[in-house]
Parts: structure tokens; sequence; C-alpha cells
């Protein structure tokens, strides 16, 4: 497979695993149509957005690929039909599941095209947590709440952090970009994954009042 | 008229509109003056500024035209002077007649110049959305509130959706630019006027839970 | 000196002082490490990032120069081991003044390079601004809080505002860059701590209501 399929099979499935997660909220914080769309796209495009401009790419994915738009419209105005069907399958589980898959996937999606643009490893990691937790900072900020990954004291963000050091390591010892690619994610997602079974937590941080 | 000058008029207008809408927000909420300037200054120039950096535009409109800045300023350092004068006539209605202005001159605005940066139908309308929303979206932030948009169940976004689809609409039929704007305008503002008149509602979203 | 050595040592100061206020405020939220990084290095960013976007300078500087998110991230990682040491000086008095100093160097520094990009004087002087303020309106945002800076009262935006004229004027004058900036930073940064230190008020905005 070419590198740039690669890219956008990994960002087509991020989108919707992110999109369904931001829709699944706005529903739960029973917003109107405009707004679940609004969450929905924000969560799905939030991080790939800011990730573009810092890094001045232009046009934007989801402008030069209005596909994802669509895909975004079309799971926001369908919801209603489909809900009614799988509401009462829809459990924290498979929240879980679809938010650590859009992790992964966006962190590595992230990281791979920081690095293509030339910017250090350090920026490049940090680009790949952008893009794949900024959707869900927003998505909070939005709905009028402190970013959960903030304060959950659950790795999340460190995940992608790691899936983003297996990708760059294993690209810096020679190893061809889609076996990189999908170990960073597999990396990302599955540690995720296994935070949540596992219920593992981040240490305590020191308070400055104890 | 040329196309340039209308652009131009309309902005000024959608400027002092929304300008005047996040002035009021913010000494309803007894900001200070630092506040006031920056609540008025981010309704009145978040939404098309974040059109700008999404499709990368620069000069930004308000930094290569710093009259824009000006108007805002002296809005907000004159306001106690006016303010006493008018606080007993501006209600509710005069507020919403504003806000509809500056919606329906800021979609158009929008999709007319992401238009003419040669994005698709979809995402020229979606910009036309952003740029007539985000402004308020992010007043509502500031004051640390879920924004209105999203959740008030009352037709907004969508009158600028149906403004800019209006407006493409009659392009795509060869209509002259100044027509399909001033169709457009009066449409997305008609829509918004005719939706708080008759208290219109969307219909209300399935919830996960019922 | 030269001009850019002038500059790059404002920034790091600058970059530190923000990056501390922005830490000791996410471990008073009882933030998480990725939390605690998050905040302070939006608050160090922040403001620098957003007068970069909107004049379109790329790359960032904490992009160009990641010796800045390295100083960031060794401030976060090793927080715990010398609050413990340094936790009973922290003062508010010590956050006051790291934050003042913050304020006059991004002030400055923003509007230097606004000015230098060929911005006119009073959008070089909003840019001042922004870069001193939005590091910190982004932390208050993200900490769910109405951002401190539109509500206390107390002059602190003011304050960068009269530090960027002053440079601004003495640039216009004829002065020597280290003169005319030096001037401009120890008049936002002295006349912050002056309002700290004689509790200086914004007059009372003229409510709506009385």
């Amino acid at each position: 497979m070419k590198f740039e399929t690669i890219l956008l099979v990994i960002e087509v499935g991020g989108t919707i695993a992110f999109a369904m997660s931001g829709l699944l909220e706005a529903i739960r914080k029973r917003m109107d149509i405009v707004g679940v769309f609004s969450v929905a796209f924000v969560s799905a495009f939030g991080g790939g957005t800011v990730r573009d401009v810092l890094l001045d790419r232009r046009p934007l994915f989801w402008i030069q690929n209005q596909e994802y738009v669509w895909i975004v419209l079309a799971l926001a105005l369908t919801a209603p039909l489909w809900l009614r069907t799988v509401r009462h399958r829809i459990t924290e589980n498979a929240m879980e599941f679809a938010d650590a898959c859009g992790l992964g996937l966006f962190a590595i999606s992230g990281a791979t095209i920081a690095s293509a643009a030339g910017t250090p490893p350090l920026v490049s990691v940090l680009m790949g947590a952008i893009t794949a937790v900024f959707g869900g900072v927003s998505r909070d900020v939005l709905c009028n709440e402190i970013p959960k990954v903030y304060q959950d004291h659950r790795p999340y963000t460190l995940c992608a952090v790691v899936g983003c050091v297996v990708l760059l390591g294993l690209h810096a010892l020679g190893a061809a970009p889609h076996v990189s690619m999908i170990a960073g994610i597999c990396t990302a997602t599955g540690s995720r994954l296994l935070a949540v079974v596992f219920g593992w937590k981040l240490p305590a941080w020191p308070s400055l009042r104890d």
C-alpha cells in the first residue's frame, strides 16, 4: 500500500470514531441538531485542524476531501434512525472502544504528518498528541466542562505519546512506514484499552496544600 | 456596485451588529472595560478570523482594514455615554434584530469568500455558518456558558445555512453577484426574524434515555 | 546586542514566567500530569501561538526552537521535586511577580514582532496585548472559568497596552530598539506591580440595570 493510501484509511477511520464519540456526547447533553452536528464536527476535525493550522498545511484535510464532512453530516442526520435500533447496545464499553481507536489512529496520523513536515521528534510527538486529544478537549470546552483528559488521572494522552514514540523509534530504526505506523496505532490504542480494562491510574500529583 | 464594495459594506454592517451584541452581553455580565472590549471584539471578529485562518487568507480583514478595530474600540469606549440615553430602549427585540442582521451579513460574506477561494459548495456553506456563528460561540465560551446556538432549539445556524444555499443556488443559476448576495442575506436574516417572531422550534432530538 | 538576541532573551524569560503561572494553577486544581503540562504549555505558548497564526508567521517559535518545549516539559516533570522545597515560599506575591514579568515581556515581544511585520500601530498594540493575555485567557477557559482578566477590575491588559504604546512611541521618536523595548517592558511590568501593590481599580462600568 502506498503511504498516501495508508494515511487516508487512518484518517477516515479516526474521523468516524471521534465523530461518533462527539455525537453520542452531544445527544446525551440533549443538544439540538445544530449542536449535535457541531460537537460531532469539532470532535472529529478539531485535532487535525489545529495540527494543520499550527503546521500551516492547506487546504485543510476536510476542505480538500469534503467526503469527511458528508460522513459526519450523514452520521448526525441519520442518528435518530439507527440510535433507536442500537441505543440499548451503545454501552460505555462501546464508546471507550471507539474512542481508543480514534486516539491511536489520530495520534499516529498527526505524528506522521508532522514528522514528514520536518519537525523535530519532540514536536512530532506533541503534534500526534494534539491531533488525538484536541478534538475531545474542544468538545468538553463547548460542553462547558473541564477537559476530562486533564483530570481523570487515567492514562489517555500518555497512550498517544507512547504510540508516537514507538512510531518514531521504529522509523528511526529503518522499519517500513506501514509497519511502524501499525505498530504505533496498536501501541496507542492497545495501551488505552488495557488502561480502561485494568483501571490503571496515573500516580497522584503532589498537592501544594498537603 | 463592484464586488469588493458590496463585500465591504456587508462586513462593516455585520461587524457593528455583532460588536453591539457582544458589548451588551459583556456589560450585562458586569465585566470591566477590558472584558467589554474583548468580548465585543471576539463577537465581531471571531467568526471572520476563524474563516480566514481556515482558508489561509492573510492579512486578516481587521488587520488590513484597521478601521474595523477603531469602530469596535469607539463603540466600547463611548458605551457609557450612549448607553445612558438608550438603555431603556435597548430591548430584547432590538438585540435580536441586530443579531439577525449580523447573522445574515456574515453568513453570506463567509460563503462568498469561501466560494471565491474555490471550496466546494458544502464547505462554502459550512464556512458561511462558521463565519456567522463562531463569534457568538466564542462569546459564550468566554462567558463560561454552553453556546446558546447549540441548545436553544430555535433555528439560528440553520437560517444562515438556508441563506448560503440560496446564495450558491442563485449563483449557480447565473444570477448577478449582488442579486444572489442580497437574496441570501434577506433569506438568512428574514427567516431568523420570522423564527423569533413566531417562536419556531426545531423538532426535539431523540434522547438516548427515553 | 542584536535585535534577534534581545527577542530571544525576552521570549525565554516570558515563557518560563507564564509556564510557572499555569503550572501552579493546574496543580492547585489537582490536575494530573497531562493536565499540568497542558495548562502550563497553553499558558506559556498560547499567546505567542495565536499571534503567529494571526500574522501567519511560521514555523511557530516553539516548533522552530523546541528548547522552549523542553523547558516547559522539564518544569512540569520536575515540579514534584522542587515544589516540596519551595511550596511554603510560593506565595500569592511570588505568582503575581512572575505573572507581571511575563505580561511585560510577552506584550513587548508581541508588539515588536507585529510592528516589524508591518501592521499599523493600533494592530501592533492589540497583538502585544493578545500575546500577553491570551495564554491566561486560554488557561482560564480550560479550567472552566470566566477569564480573570475580564472581570477582576484591576488593570492588567491595560498595563500591557500602555507598555506597547511606550514602545511604539519611543520607536517613532527614533530611540534605539533595545532602549524602547526595555522602556516598554519596564512600563508594562512596573505599572502592573504598582497596580497590585496599591490595589488600583478600574472605574466601574455603568450597568444596564442601575
